[in-house]
């Protein structure tokens, strides 16, 4: 019998509670990039502030330029401090003739292979998930009459709207948010048995690039074969981004890029992602990446470069004997480690105004983008999560990098100087932002008590 | 003095008479694509019926699925017979507001350099240079009673409505429309002092490339780096299109295109078609094509490739980090000689499924395109027709290619098994299909004292 027992105990004791408790928060129709569902977002809040305040939060419920943020705080002088982040707003439900259920009518159905699971908008993203730690917190403070570290929870309600409105609050309130680490639940698990902290996200870097050749789009007849076609300029830029092994052909491109320790590559082996597993469900079969590289370094750990949009010349039905005036591409890169934005636009830039005749123009354009994250693998507080959801789940956790950016992240590092545990319990197949979306009876349950056990390893890492 | 000095003589004579003819023609505002003017079309239909039964030939307005072709006969047995094409359709009118005058007035106007021009709609395109071949026969007919040989005239009124139910009326009249050799006047001098005789026309060979990768649109952070991207797949397709020397780099694409004869080229090269004056108009400086030809080549007797359109992703403004399930270009080749489309069809999509990873996959959809049209440089035809113009303008003629197609001509080849000499005096400013439309003067005259002395070079010609 350890001191976590009584807890997880009252955990399995209290589901039933629990759950009622998790499906009045998902009665409420937070919408949030609907303006109609305004008030219900401010219910959402408030529903928040009443089960933290009961919960012995100092809670508040604050402005922002859109839809308020659920501020609570308990702190524990002489242990470490958490910052939790999840959002209580929802997507929209259309198509609403799709759900076999009302959306806003939550209920515990069986799924296909037997285990139960909690169906309704929100279930996964992210009120499910929000709950898991609040209900562990709950089981903390019921049996022990405390938290095992101090705490600061932060749930907004713009995230499907872009999280409008939060960095300007965060910055606004950083004395408020100190803490020394930051927990995100809005991830997934690798597989239903493994679970996964999300341990780096890759950066963005995204460009857009216009060739102008002549100053009027002329006839192929007449002019065929004596002028610049910007497309085909384009063209050869972009076939020259990657070279004949998949690899990013811009001059320097891979600095800052660090090679993944072989014991973590081991544990990505092990993993197994195959082809047939990843790609088969997209109607592929092949890795187009780096030759050489796991599919699963291919997505999260190493740099990539896509051409999200080409546009140029006559693309109606038919045919037209043109030569366009211009063409051009939006071309972004997911970044990894040390590259730096910067660096790489002006790489781009170069590499680009290279391929373009002398009597032609080019034009690059540079949206904003980020630099990767990621966390130390010797982190301290990694260790011990890991540690806390292997012991729970039977299986040993993947510390693993996500493909793609979250903002809030970012946002922490950045205006706070935090690192952020990405550790959630959703499932690929939970329809988030689809209709029938669901949540593993077992993600709510067994993600509760997760939390509980992470709490209680936290309190003695820093 | 010549047999042919007074039926010149009656040219300059009757030039203001002339003159008025041709601003009688010009006065019908036959607009064919605009169904309001079908009675105009009619009423230009009998004005030349009239004008040539007049003049002695065997005339009939024939039906056709859209405006009715003039048809004239005046055979000369144990002579040449020659077919002589134009159209009595003109172009729209609109924007009317930049006409310094009303398009159907027509007048004599100075031109910048003191040039005398006839400005109206259809002055030079085609009724100014129809008129040049009539009047040529009505000055010979005057002075002799004769024509130097046999002549048919078919003057259509929908070329300016793409030739609609033209094709089948000359299918129907085969027979009707034997000759040795047709006319066409319905394009270009080289310069307003040097004729030009336009002796091939490249042929055109227009596909639509559709690659497709994943089976939908996916998230480039997710997939990004992994899966194969259907724009990077059509980039390289294009850019392998041109080697670095700007030649089409398809395998075998040359079989079949011929060397111009050293004598060609070194005429050729005496028109110096400079960069600056053919690329500097259109914003440009340095020609594209092939690394070694003459401009004038690469626009008219070498084949080439342009990618007239491309689309693929987000084309939207702004930034949307997707990888598209598809992209698609439209790729044309302009051909020379004997390149044979259908060989190059399947060239063309060995070449482009090459390329294709082999779980994605690509269509192909060829549009229908047509072989080059060429006379031969030897024809007996094509050098009195050459010495002719020589004579008439004082600078020697040229022959050359065009870069486009005229349908016209690969329809009397495929119909009639005839060769055309184009042989046309418009400038390259006369605004045909634009506002304030002119025929120089010169244009009209001298046209038409060539025409007389073609017609009598023709007649020991064949």
């Amino acid at each position: 019998m350890t001191a976590l027992d009584p807890i997880l105990n009252d955990i399995d004791a209290d589901l039933d509670n629990a759950l009622e408790r998790l499906f009045a928060f998902l009665r409420i129709e937070s919408i949030s990039t609907d303006p109609a569902y305004k008030g219900a977002c401010r219910d959402a809040a408030g529903w928040l502030e009443g089960t933290l305040t009961a919960l012995g939060f100092e809670t508040s419920v604050e402005e922002t330029s859109l839809h308020p943020v659920v501020y609570a705080h308990r702190p524990k002088p002489g242990f470490p401090h958490v910052l939790f982040y999840g959002h209580y707003d929802v997507q929209p439900v259309d198509p609403l003739n799709l759900w076999t259920h009302p959306p806003f009518e939550p209920r515990i159905a069986d799924g296909e292979d037997g285990a139960k699971r909690i169906v309704a908008r929100g279930a996964s993203d992210d009120k499910g998930q929000v709950m898991t730690f609040v209900e562990a917190c709950r089981a903390h403070l019921a049996m022990t009459g405390d938290l095992p570290v101090g705490v600061t929870i932060l749930i907004e309600g713009a995230e499907e709207s872009g999280s409008q409105g939060l960095p300007e609050w965060v910055a606004a309130n950083r004395e408020r948010l100190k803490a020394d680490v930051a927990l995100v639940c809005d991830t997934g698990m690798w597989d239903r048995s493994t679970p996964q902290i999300t341990t780096s996200l890759r950066g963005l870097c995204y460009f857009e690039v216009k060739v102008t050749c002549a100053d009027r789009d002329l006839h192929s007849g007449f002019f065929g074969g004596a002028v610049a076609n910007p497309i085909h300029v384009l063209s050869r830029i972009v076939a020259d981004l990657h070279d004949a092994d998949g690899r990013v052909a811009l001059p320097g491109f891979y600095e800052g890029v660090r090679e993944t320790p072989p014991e973590i590559l081991e544990q990505w082996r092990g993993l197994d992602l195959s082809p047939e597993k990843f790609l088969g469900p997209i109607g592929l079969g092949e890795p187009a990446g780096e030759r050489g590289r796991m599919l699963i370094e291919m997505v999260q750990s190493r740099p990539a470069c896509d051409v999200n949009g080409i546009i140029g010349g006559y693309t109606a039905e038919g045919t037209k004997t043109v030569i366009a005036s211009e063409a051009s591409a939006k071309i972004s890169f997911r970044l990894v480690d040390e590259q730096d934005p910067d660096r790489l636009a002006e790489i781009f830039e170069a590499f680009v105004r290279e391929r373009v005749p002398s009597d032609s123009r080019v034009d690059v354009v540079r949206y904003k983008g980020s630099r990767a994250i990621a966390l130390p693998f010797d982190m301290p507080q990694l260790a011990v999560a890991k540690a806390a959801l292997t012991e729970e789940w039977g299986t040993q956790a993947v510390a693993l990098g996500a493909g793609g950016s979250i903002p809030i992240v970012g946002d922490f590092k950045r205006l706070l100087g935090l690192d952020t545990l990405l550790i959630g319990f959703g499932l690929d197949d939970d329809r988030i932002h689809s209709p029938n979306e669901k949540y593993e009876l077992s993600s709510f349950h067994k993600g509760t008590r997760s939390w509980a056990r992470i709490l209680q390893a936290l309190s003695a890492a820093r």
